[in-house]
C-alpha cells in the first residue's frame, strides 16, 4: 500500500510507497549498478516481471518493445481505506505505475537505437498513455526516462516508467497555471514566445528541424539541461502523430547521442511535460531532458533554488548540432 | 558574476552561477573525490583559501574552526548591473558564501568530532550569520552542511555553508506562510503542535533532551529524514543560547553516529531552516536532516512529488537512540 501524506506546514505532498519499505542494509550508498544479475527485462525473463500490457513484435514474432506493470510501483490500483494520525492529512496513494522496455537488447544505450526502434518506444508509451487516460480517477500521467544508476534507474537495461497519479501535482500545476497567467496578461501561449524569441536570438538554441526546437531554456535548473519543444502550438503529447513521431525521435536521438559523447555516458533524465488529462486549459506539451552532472544539496533543499554552474548560453555553444 | 534568472512560465528562480561556468571535461561524472591534492581546507595551506573571517583558537593559537569567503561564490557582494534578454526577467545575484571549516583535522568526520568543538563550530556559524545579517540587501542566509561527493561536498575536508541571498527563496516562504496560515486557523504554532502530537504518539519520535527533540516527519521526503525541533517555541536559530548549542550538539551528535553507524557514512545533508532577517512573522525553527539514500529522478524532477519507500514509522524504530 502506499499514502500520499501532506506536510502539516506547506501542505507540500509525498508518495510514501510502503510496501518497498526498506531496512538500512537494503540501500546500496555506493549506487553500483549490479551486472552480474539475471535481467528481468531481457528477452526470456518475461516470466519475472508481471503480464505483458503492450507489445511490438518483429515478423518473426519477438518483441522489440514490452511493456509491464512495476513490480515495485510507488502507487497501488487496488483501492483500500486508512486513516492518518489525527494532526495530519494523508490520502490513499492510488495510482498507475508501468514500464515500458524501450530495446531486447540489454547493453544498448537510447543513442544508439534505430530510429525505428525510437519510434515503436514512442508508440508503446502513447498506446498504454490513452489507456490509462480512461480511468477516470487518474489526473496526470508522468512519462520519463531515467538512465543511469545517478540518474535513478534501478535496472540497466533501457527503459522508460509511466506513473499515472490521482492528482495534478505542484509542478505541473504550476506550469499549467502559469501559462494561462501569461496568455491573459500577454495574450500568446509562452512557449510560442520562447520559441520565436530563441529563433531569433540564437545564443540558446540547439537544434532544429521541421517540427521541433532544442534549446537550453534562459533560467536552465541543471547544467546543459535542454527542452525539446514543438514548434506548431500543440496541447499534449499524446496527441502527437506519427509523422510527429519521427522527427521527434530525430531530433531526441541527436541530443541524446550529443550527450553521451560530450560527457562520456552521463547519467540523464527525460521528463515529458503535458496538459492533465480532461484539462481543460491551455498548454504547450515539451520534453525537459538534463544530465546529472551536479547533485542538488544543502542549499537546494533548504530553498527550492538551484545554483547552476554553466550557463545556458554556454551551454548551447557546446552543445549546439 | 552571478545572475538569479526567472523562468517565464512559473517565475521559479534560479541561480546562475556565471563564474563558475564549466565546460564538459570539467564534471567528473564519476563524482569521485581527489583524495591525493592538497586540501585548502587543512592546517598550512590558509593562503590557498580567501582570508580568515572567523576562527577559533587553542591556547596555543593554532585554530580549531576557521570561516572565510567561499572562493567558488554562487552569489557576489561586488554589485554590477546588465540587462535580461528582453522577453525574460533577472536580477543581479547579489549575495554572501562563506565557509566554516568545522576541525582542523582532514579525516574526522562529523559525527567524531568532540561535543565541545561541534559547540565551537556552531558559535562560529552564529558569529558569521549575525554579521551578513547587519547587510540590508540581505533577506535570508542559509545555512548547511554537504557530506560526502553525492551529498554535494565539492570538497572532503568537514566544513560547513552559508549563504545568504538578496530574496527570500521559495521553500522559505511557503513554510513562513504556511506557519501563520495554521496560527490563523487553529490559534497554535504547528510545529509546536507537531513537538507535542509526537511525543503523545510515540511512533515518530526518535529522541528527545531537555531541550529538543528529534522525529521522523509524518511526510518525511527522504528515506530516515529526521528534524530536531527545539521543544519550547523559538524563532530564529541564530539567537540560540551558548547553553543550548550544547544541548543542540549532544542530540545532533547521536544522530549522525547514529547515520555512520546504520548506513556506513552515507552522504548527507544537514539544513538550517530559520526566520528570514527582518521577518516580524511567527517561526519555529529547526533542523531538517537527512541521509542521501535515493535519487531523485525524473517522476520527482517533473511532478515535485517525492518517492519515499521508508514510511517514517520505519524510520524511527530503526533509528531510535
Amino acid at each position: 500500500m502506499s499514502e500520499i501524506r501532506y506536510d502539516l506546514i506547506t501542505g507540500k505532498r509525498v508518495i510514501i510507497a510502503t510496501e518497498r519499505g526498506k531496512r538500512p542494509h537494503d540501500f546500496n550508498v555506493n549506487y553500483e549498478e549490479k551486472k552480474n544479475n539475471t535481467c528481468p527485462f531481457c528477452p526470456g525473463n518475461e516470466e519475472m516481471t508481471p503480464p505483458t500490457l503492450v507489445e511490438i513484435k518483429d515478423k518473426k514474432g519477438n518483441w522489440l518493445v514490452r511493456g509491464f506493470e512495476n513490480k515495485f510501483a510507488a502507487v497501488n490500483t487496488d483501492l483500500k481505506s486508512f486513516e492518518a494520525p489525527s494532526l495530519y492529512k494523508a490520502e490513499y496513494g492510488y495510482g498507475v505505475a508501468e514500464v515500458i522496455v524501450e530495446s531486447p537488447e540489454h547493453d544498448v544505450t537510447f543513442g544508439s537505437l534505430s530510429l525505428e526502434q525510437m519510434q515503436k518506444v514512442f508508440m508503446a508509451i502513447i498506446e498504454r498513455y490513452k489507456k490509462i487516460a480512461q480511468d477516470d480517477k487518474i489526473k496526470y500521467i508522468q512519462v520519463f526516462k531515467n538512465f543511469g544508476a545517478r540518474g535513478g534507474a534501478s535496472l540497466e537495461h533501457g527503459h522508460w516508467q509511466i506513473i499515472a497519479t490521482s492528482f495534478i501535482p505542484d509542478v505541473v500545476e504550476k506550469e499549467v497555471a502559469g501559462t494561462q497567467e501569461y496568455i491573459k496578461k500577454k495574450g500568446k501561449c509562452p512557449y510560442c514566445e520562447i520559441v520565436k524569441y530563441e529563433k531569433e536570438e540564437g545564443k540558446r538554441i540547439i537544434s532544429e528541424n521541421e517540427n521541433f526546437i532544442v534549446i537550453a531554456p534562459y533560467a536552465s535548473q541543471y547544467p546543459y539541461e535542454c527542452w525539446i519543444i514543438p514548434k506548431e502550438h500543440q496541447e499534449r503529447f499524446e496527441e502527437l502523430k506519427e509523422e510527429n513521431v519521427a522527427s521527434l525521435t530525430k531530433i531526441l536521438k541527436t541530443l541524446i547521442v550529443k550527450y553521451e559523447r560530450e560527457f562520456n555516458f552521463p547519467p540523464y533524465n527525460i521528463v515529458v511535460h503535458t496538459l492533465p488529462i480532461y484539462d481543460t486549459r491551455n498548454y504547450h506539451w515539451h520534453f525537459e531532458i538534463a544530465p546529472r552532472l551536479t547533485v542538488a544539496a544543502g542549499f537546494e533543499l533548504g530553498t527550492g533554488v538551484y545554483i547552476n554552474p554553466v550557463p545556458p548560453e554556454l551551454a548551447a555553444s557546446v552543445l549546439r548540432i
